[in-house]
């Protein structure tokens, strides 16, 4: 159930029966020579719809950019700024929350963002704990890539090429997502290297063509069908006991 | 072209012939008893994906949550508040100009959202006029609604009942671009009333089903395919028109 | 009635008639060649006083500065951010709001205030919203020039050189204001361009003395005068109108 | 001078000559059972005209809105927030430092004005001191009622009674400025309490008519003219030592 | 009693007995050639320190990072930025006021600091008086070195010598509070210049050593025991008297 | 070395040998019924100056407030905003950063802390990502708890009875640094328990004592003791690392 694709009296009929919500939030930054600058956005999505559809979940539309500022040195990167990204997040809850909506599960893509957002439901609670009314909120971000099912089939399949940015397992998803999209390519080196980093000029001297520590050029469609199965399974499992909290 | 669709090395190419770039912009909010919550969003994202094509011109991530807080009293309804919006657009902006991009066409499908973007385009343009660096940017916001030949055929099709909001033109076009989500209905009255009006609760009060002065049970999958192709010849006619701004 | 020309309890007095208030808005800002930097606080200021007279309206102090930032390369234009000019406008809508005031009708001068202070409405419209308490508030923004017996006599007086910045109306109406400071003067060429810009420096390279598409050469005291008169009648009516809003 | 009243090749003219402006600051606030509610806006707005014409100063247009938030409780009082009163004066200083103005003076008839605008000096030189471009800017915020000559006469017409909120001076000053705007008034208590005060309800509890420690039952026009030639006095001499500073 | 070294069941007993707080609130920067960048911080922590003993009075963290924009020309001065600044005391404040403390006593080393607290506290009672809850607030900010005792004792001690910035005063109270820190130098000039000053680089460049019109070279670990303890007993006098404040 | 002890002619000198400088940064919340509330302040603070002293590091003020909204429904608890925190963090980086420093380890006492100073560094960083210049900052946030000999000997001493707030490793190195504040105490569960939370209502309803799974009956100053040597070894280690990064 995409949110965007319900009219207003099937929310209303849906909040009689769920207060919960799933939120893709993903980025728009370089992947790699040769990943999609979408990855960190579509892996989320397509996960979501997924589960929105198993389990008759609402599916709020995918928040496409994130704070990705180190990658701003590679062309086509956009970024929000850590700021501008807390009040997006701020907003999307409280509006929810006006609605009635009490479980609200943002379902990340990008490493990047888990900072931000977390500072974001910090803000979003203290509204209530400095003092305003008490809040029934539950919030929650989890990555798709963290889910155990998903964290062994990596290891299994990549073991020590998966690396941190522009790994074999995103790039893998992003082709079963669009099959048509796959850019099979050898990369030199083959492993990109690993290193703390300052801002995005000094990303892109430390990992020039984009890559940390992966090897992209291991990515199959076939690898993203099974992780997005995998993904799918861990998501509707933690979304589950998330609604449970109350 | 789709940005998300694209590798880093891609854009420094499109970049090499092209400083321009459309970004599709909406809302989420109730569109009336039958319309797609995801109307706003749904309409400049088809078209601006059609004139991408066509014109070998890259097409941004849709920007989906709009200024819309005159909206919250229906469920499923979000929004950004407006200095979030402003925050959103001069970030990307910033984003972009960082890569070089001087030409950036707001696609816009949210009459809530036109206030809003033109004080978030007299922020970015301050920076420079404020006394920092002189800035290239020239920056458009087109509302799909007001090409020229979009205007005629809406009044032709729908004279006095397109109204405001939960139009039926812009409930074709969600229906041409997603068939199976359309949702006849006969609607009483047939007309909704028009008026001013001040916060979300003033705005459900005057309008206890969500339109302003519509009558979306005339919308029709073909009207939405004939307002898609004439959407579509306007803004490549106007983007054409605003690249070529010095 | 100008507030600043008022007691206290003579505004307790005031409220118990009447939750009414006109709060001129302008810009100081240059207007072109022979053009007094405050015209657009003074037209508004001169109008809202002589309604406020004739009618007993609350006039509010001018807001003499406005949303300017693309006037900044002409020596003497001061502006305010748009996040500032938002600021402000909340704030003196939340003073009024705390007497009782209902209705607060800003009466602008400048047009490159109309996108902020819409965003200000929804700004100020957002805090309830989102979840606050219901607003009373009614605000609107009308401009002195877009009444519908000033619409017609400009175009009567002064046609296709009317154009968009340092019009004769405005300028003519600043004579009959302060008549010790008309400027008349011949300027080349006689009618100014007219075309899109971005920052403050792009408006001056496109625009070397500030006009935009006008010929204020024809501007006279007595033009003004009867501009004037247009303008409070049209102003009445509307002022009048807006109050019946519940 | 009146900036409003000029036009930008004369402002151009000015800069040639001279780099300084003063800036009239001042508050639209309840003054009493009798004082004028822009008491604070007219005095020292009066006074710059004044200095302006005798020593050919550029006078800008008032800041007739200050921090006066503790005035709210009583009805026809506006404040700006501090937060909004420092980004005003931050837009103005700019504004007019893309100029070429380096001496700003502001001319103040508030003291809950003081504290903001000196945060906001402090805001402004911030830019330059963590790392910016070194600053020209000389900033100074003075209050006519504390020029060596007035505080004598001050003391010599009202001694005791002067007190510290709605003064037989200011009164008597705004009646010189407006003398058909006088109401002479007998109050009770002849002196009004002094106290410290929290919030604005705080406020009127403590201080039931809105004066602190003043009898302005003593204000007179002829008191009023006196003083205002001693605040001039007093203001060009402080004026052009605040120009010689380099 | 040291918030820091209480447990918040002992907090819940204070607070049955009494509702004040003192909050010290300092500063990190260049205190001449020969005082502790801590100067600021130390000098009413110390003090606090010995109010909260000997009246049983709890103490809140020291805030050692204050205003200090202007010294920032001179290594190891740390600032916060006025809006920053505002925030904090703001979230202190309120993080307090939900516990029920009532009166707020911050107790202030640096003069830079006076402007932005007292804006901090405006900001503060602003969201009652622009028509949330009454706020039952006292809020008040001392300076050290202000107290009858104090103030005596320094012209005693330093006449002239005392100065605005590095004074003996200070120097001296810190080599109380840290005699193996004691640094006595003969300074060039004796009697550092005074003047008005910008950003931080012309601070330096009047200011050379960073002193203003001080002689710290007359500071003796004698006189700052002395000084303290006419702090301790004007603070006791002037915190007692505060409490009473309804 | 602290820094507060230091004058600025020494800052210089050390800047001619070094760019790193540890910033400790804690919290000032509620430990449980028996732990001090200034805990997460006190930890990082007695590790980070005896760094300082082996190693002749400076050390900056200890930032005693940290990000704990959750804490804020038990008595003494304080908390800046994640917006506050990221503003001051920003100002302290940046006024270091103007006097050369280049290296700024901040060294931390409380989870809480960890995403909204991330955030703020991402702020810091898109300064220049966002196309400002480029900058040679790195920033570091270390966790005194992380440490690898710490987290060795913490489960040797406490295993599953460490917990994740107001640990028995924490309250002992609190009693190692303060042994006349040790309040052994029997506490009734012996374990407390775990769950997610939400505001600081919801934390103290879940948690009625403050623990979260800790079992701090087991502190003992000796405990305090050996953690402090092993995470003093630690972060020698860690931050001679991090010097080394160019």
């Amino acid at each position: 159930m995409r949110l965007q694709l319900c009219t207003w009296p099937e929310i209303e009929t849906y909040l009689a029966r769920s207060t919960g919500i799933i939120v893709p939030i993903g980025s728009t930054e370089q992947h790699g020579p040769n990943g999609l600058i979408g990855t960190d956005a579509i892996c989320p999505e397509v996960i979501a719809y997924a589960v929105g559809e198993r389990t008759e979940t609402l599916v709020a539309p995918t928040l496409s950019i994130g704070m990705a500022q180190h990658h701003l040195a590679f062309p086509g990167s956009l970024s929000l700024r850590p700021a501008t990204l807390i009040a997006v997040v701020r907003d999307v809850v409280q509006s929810l929350a006006v609605h009635g909506f009490r479980h609200v599960y943002f379902f990340n893509g990008h490493g990047g963002n888990v900072a931000t957002v977390q500072a974001a439901f910090a803000e979003i609670h203290a509204d209530s704990s400095f003092g305003g009314e008490a809040s029934p909120l539950r919030l929650k971000l989890a990555n798709w890539y963290m889910g155990r099912r998903v964290q062994r089939l990596s290891r299994e399949l990549f073991a020590d090429s998966e690396g941190h940015h522009a790994t074999p397992s995103e790039i893998s998803l992003t082709w079963h997502a669009y099959p048509e999209q796959a850019r099979p390519m050898t990369l030199t080196p083959r492993i990109a290297p690993t290193a703390a980093f300052g801002d995005a000029r000094d990303y892109r001297r430390r990992f020039p063509d984009g890559r940390i520590g992966s090897d992209p050029s291991l990515a199959s469609i076939e690898a993203g069908t099974r992780l997005f199965e995998a993904s799918v399974e861990d998501t509707i499992e933690d979304y589950r006991a998330f609604l449970e909290q109350d």
